[in-house]
């Protein structure tokens, strides 16, 4: 399906809605920083730019969904509260704009989930519930309960509020580069590509964009609601949903030029390379496009002004900080 | 002494001297984002803004100095090369900076360095000599050796080219935020705060600028070439030299209105925040202006328009990636 059938299916991305989100979240969320040039060492892609989403509040850019999803809620249903599942980014991003925002908060993760995410998804005064092995079994809690209680579940990607939300990224990214040709977004549960990349095909039809994502086959060459026997395995837990939704397989479909798989070897590489590069701290997620263009499976002959987004930078910093205080002379 | 009598004594801080070096080193610097608004929780200061002059090439301030003194070498300087000494980040700026001109290098660390620095160091191609206990003892053995091969010595803090450097960043974060008010940065061994506030207060005589330095007393305190026995003892080597020089000492008292000292404990406590808030890893220095907000033991009121500056990120992060390289699932 071309764009303008896609967005006939699911017109909860066009663009106007996706202006609007911008203008609605625009009070609560950070317009997030380029990496500043001269950016790189000439060994990567000397004329790429970075978009560091990582410093967006809380520290993804599933902030900008959640606060979209939240503020469309009328005053009973903010007097009520929300419920969200997550492996960790969407629920710190949810539990934050209910912080903001004054709604009450009921979060699941995985009982697998990094006691760092935990500790910091509670920290804004939410009721954190942590159930199951996977993000799948918390979202399936998160729904009974969201049903049982009558509460909206905000979605972390199969919603029309969240996709709005991440295409905001997509405008800002051309307000600040009017000229990008290309534009690398890593692949998770497909929200972030999703949103973002009908944002700037509805803009730039004209745009080449790359997805990247973890793990050795891409659920987006498959069938919606399915996933491979036991799921994906990947350091960048948040790329390796075991599902991926209607809307989000058709959106990338249309706008996505192509996908490119990236290993948990590659990542932390990537990582290290951000650190060395930018002293920018990134999850493995956060730096997967890093790694798709260091492993050269991204061919940039005759592109003029590629843009790579750092999704995300929650990564487990405990040890460095642990460190420091086993050192303290004070 | 009075900025005037100062600036008498220490011609080469003078104003247009710094604006020729803006323009000297723009093609080699960043110009470094300040962080996004709206910035942070509301518990420290609202209306705060941060530099971020960690994403600064190299991750620290140094970097304007380091170019700033080597373009200003002659052909024939350049090609016989330079020495520098370095308890880490300024000889990782005058590497880079020599990598990047082309020049023959020699840094001298102290044998008590972090390995990571060291690595970073020697990545840049440059002849790296690890000597000494202190940063003292390996630029006594830096001094020597540039006397004996009569190669420039560039120092760290006590020369008009790494101050005309540093004050490139007083005048850049003029142009960011025309209305800033009050300034906070840390002191090491007084190079930052001594070059940024001779270019702040030439421009903008009435902004308000506090220091911060770690450890229990403040060197700028006492006299120059003197340090309390044994040293300081901090964390945040990089605020710990054992002496200053008189022209550090003369700028420092005629441009900084107060000097704050905040302990190892608190920085920890501000790298923290600085994590938690912004996803920004920093070294102690780095995060010692939080610390001090942090502490209560600046006085934000009537102020409007603060800025801190986080002058570096090299923290030792390596603790990280080994972490997520030992559960790599390919």
């Amino acid at each position: 399906m071309d764009l303008t059938s896609v967005l006939a299916r699911w017109p909860g991305v066009a663009l106007p809605l996706i202006e609007a989100a911008q203008s609605r979240v625009a009070p609560y969320v950070r317009p997030t920083p380029l990496a500043p040039a001269p950016p790189l060492r000439g060994d990567l892609a000397p004329h790429l730019t970075l978009k560091l989403e990582n410093l967006q509040v809380t520290g993804s850019f599933k902030a900008r969904g959640a606060f979209n999803n939240l503020l469309q809620l009328d005053a009973a249903a903010r007097e009520r509260g929300i419920v969200a599942a997550s492996g960790g980014n969407h629920g710190l991003a949810v539990a934050y704009a209910a912080h903001r925002l004054g709604l009450p908060a009921t979060i699941f993760i995985p009982a697998t989930a990094a006691p760092d995410r935990a500790a910091r998804i509670a920290a804004w005064g939410v009721r954190l519930i942590q159930v199951g092995e996977s993000y799948d079994e918390a979202e399936a809690a998160a729904t009974r309960f969201a049903r049982d209680e009558g509460l909206p579940n905000i979605h972390p990607f199969d919603s029309d509020g969240t996709l709005q939300g991440t295409g905001t990224l997509g405008l800002e990214l051309l307000d600040d580069i009017p000229d990008a040709d290309l534009v690398l977004i890593a692949i998770g549960g497909g929200g972030l590509i999703a949103g973002m990349s009908a944002a700037l095909k509805q803009r730039r039809p004209d745009l080449r964009i790359v997805g990247h994502r973890g793990g050795r086959r891409t659920l987006h060459d498959g069938q919606p609601g399915s996933g491979p026997r036991g799921g994906l395995r990947t350091i960048a837990t948040t790329l390796a949903p075991r599902a991926v939704s209607q809307r989000t397989l058709d959106l990338t479909r249309a706008c996505v030029d192509e996908i490119v798989l990236v290993t948990d070897t590659e990542m932390v590489a990537a990582m290290r390379w951000l650190w060395a590069e930018c002293n920018q701290l990134v999850e493995p997620s956060g730096a997967a496009v890093i790694a798709a263009l260091q492993t050269g499976r991204v061919d940039l002959i005759g592109c003029r002004r590629p843009v790579a987004l750092v999704c995300g930078g929650n990564a487990a910093a405990d040890p460095v900080f642990d460190a420091y205080a086993s050192q303290i002379s004070d």
